[in-house]
């Protein structure tokens, strides 16, 4: 069966102290499943190589990248030496465009073991998938400022959609809804106050979701969908939302299960054309970085679900790369309940010794 | 001292319902503290009138009002008849324009009484204020489809924003968190994805601080925003927002605090060149209109605060209408304490029985 090539990327700071136990726990399950997993370490994507050379990344990055399976990533950014814009737009944001990770897919669910924020919520009663349009929308930087330093100023920015972005993304989550057990899709909207291209995605909902009769549609404007996700956490299945919208839902649905330092990502290239990217959803956490007591979970969580998409790759043995994903989640559930706890979940264990023992229980 | 002209506009759904228990308790505090309003009801902007006449407003819509001090607003909207982009842009989103409310005002807060749907927070915990901008920003018809109806379809949809309008909206919160004793000032952005307009904004964020040094200044990114509502609420003093993201803060806000269907806004023009209006953030809620049993707590408390408004207009005998906004405040924290309740909250009174209730208090 075929090997797999990751690239490591560790990026800045507790990026750097969480991948290599996201390394150790994969290898572990390597060993146990039978996995082939092959880690290339590449020093750049992160802001001392920014300040050394003045490029995020080397000429031929893609080149370099284009050969490998997945990337797995720490986090980008450390905005006291380089700006956001420059750290995020030339590595983060560049590998999901020019890379065609236009399915950002972030689970939200709440565990045994973690304090949950929400009054009364208990782990069963909230596990949903949102799924994020990761290429477009309102992520862009067209616009331009009119009358510059007067009082005349005005800044126009665009948001840009395609039917080809939004169908693929609908379509992505539909497809995720109609394979769950409870076939429901909530659909981000604000067609009452943005007024071109929110009606116009509302369509592309309809449009897409003819082809899916069995699954229950629900459009909420973002304002009442984040109050629902505090108020009715359990009424989700698959959320799917625009970029902006997807990045708020992402962030709230694990603030409401405590879980904002676990939470994990994958940035998927479906067709496979490119190598999809896996990366925690928390940043490079400046004021804990350098201690190694950050929490290393949402990185190792983020490695299982690189797995599960590996599974379905051509040519791979699946039912291993499912099974170690499998194991890896529960080595996660087990060691939340009663395993070493770093300071974000009010314990004192090192980034080091809950990555060990995961990979332990693996 | 002068007297204030109130016009009376309730809107569709609950807003019928909510209404008259609004102008019960502000008629109670009239009597009580000595104010002279002057209520003048106005059967338009409602869907009712557009399905009628072809539109949600007559032609003179704005000489009409123009001669009032205040509107105090019901809610509008009713989708099953006439969609929300013509109810709500022909009304609501066109009185912030057209009367230069800029300023969209949205009080969050905990009280006794309340079930909070955050674990282990108590009255006192939550007690800030969002400001809204709200004539500008990613509310716009601007922008539209090339190629429609092919699978090359794309859609720009255009923000804007001036320096003139984001300037008074951040000269306003930096005027309100200076006068408060924390003095501390959230502003929202998303400069790290959205990249002309709001590392723009984050700049006018700067420029206009630079009057206020003693108001410590807090700038986040929506989506750690939106998480931070949920795990910090006791972090936030005065929260500035464009118009999406405090849409979005201003529902959440309250969802956070278990008072949805209590909060009450101001929309505010503080130039008194218009009418300014006030409403609850409460919508028309077809599913439980007709019924006689909504919340008139938002509708109240917006009342309130278009006193506390107009305390502030010049030959306003001021202290009476303070005094009678805190005595509304003050009846409807003991009714929420030991008062009759609404089916939202768990009780079984009727909209006019709690409006009574605070009508007797206050
Ligand atoms: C760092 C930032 C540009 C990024 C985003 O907004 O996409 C992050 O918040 C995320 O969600 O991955
Ligand atoms: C109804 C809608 C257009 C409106 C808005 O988005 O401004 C509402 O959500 C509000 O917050 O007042």
């Amino acid at each position: 069966t075929r090997s797999f090539r990751i690239a490591a990327i560790a990026g800045d700071g507790i990026g750097k102290e969480v991948l290599p136990e996201g390394i150790k726990v994969l290898e572990a399950a390597a060993r146990r499943f039978g996995l082939a997993l092959e880690f290339t370490q590449f020093d750049w994507a992160n802001c001392d190589y920014y300040l050394q050379t003045g490029a995020m990344m080397p000429p031929d990055w893609k080149e370099q990248l284009s050969g490998m399976d997945a990337i797995y990533f720490g986090a980008v950014g450390w905005p006291a030496t380089v700006p956001d814009h420059i750290s995020l737009w030339g590595s983060l944001l560049k590998f999901r465009r020019e890379f065609d990770q236009y399915i950002n897919l972030r689970p939200v669910r709440l565990f045994d073991g973690v304090p949950c924020p929400l009054a009364n919520r208990k782990p069963g009663d909230i596990d949903f998938l949102v799924v994020r349009e990761n290429t477009e929308g309102e992520y862009t930087n067209l616009g331009g400022i009119m009358f510059p330093g007067t009082e005349r100023e005005m800044v126009i920015q665009e948001s840009v959609f395609t039917r080809h972005g939004a169908d693929r993304v609908l379509k992505y989550a539909f497809e995720l809804a109609n394979a769950r057990p409870r076939r429901h899709l909530t659909v981000a909207t604000k067609s009452n106050g943005i007024a071109i291209s929110m009606p116009w995605w509302d369509g592309r909902a309809d449009a897409v979701g003819t082809a899916y009769p069995d699954v229950a549609v629900d459009k909420q404007h973002i304002d009442i969908l984040t109050a629902r996700f505090v108020l009715q956490p359990d009424r989700f299945d698959v959320v799917v939302a625009s970029n902006l919208f997807g990045d708020i839902l992402s962030d709230l649905g694990p603030a409401c299960t405590g879980t904002i330092g676990l939470a994990p990502s994958g940035n998927l290239n479906p067709e496979r054309n490119f190598p999809s990217l896996f990366e925690p959803v928390h940043g490079s956490a400046p004021d804990i970085a350098g201690k190694g007591i950050a929490n290393p979970i949402a990185m190792i969580w983020s490695g299982a679900m690189m797995l599960a998409f590996l599974a379905d790759a051509p040519g791979a043995d699946g039912a291993r790369y499912r099974a170690a994903h499998d194991a890896i989640l529960a080595a996660i559930e087990q060691s939340l309940r009663d395993g070493p706890r770093t300071a974000d979940l009010g314990g004192k264990a090192t980034t080091a010794q809950v990555g060990e023992a995961i990979a332990t229980l693996v």
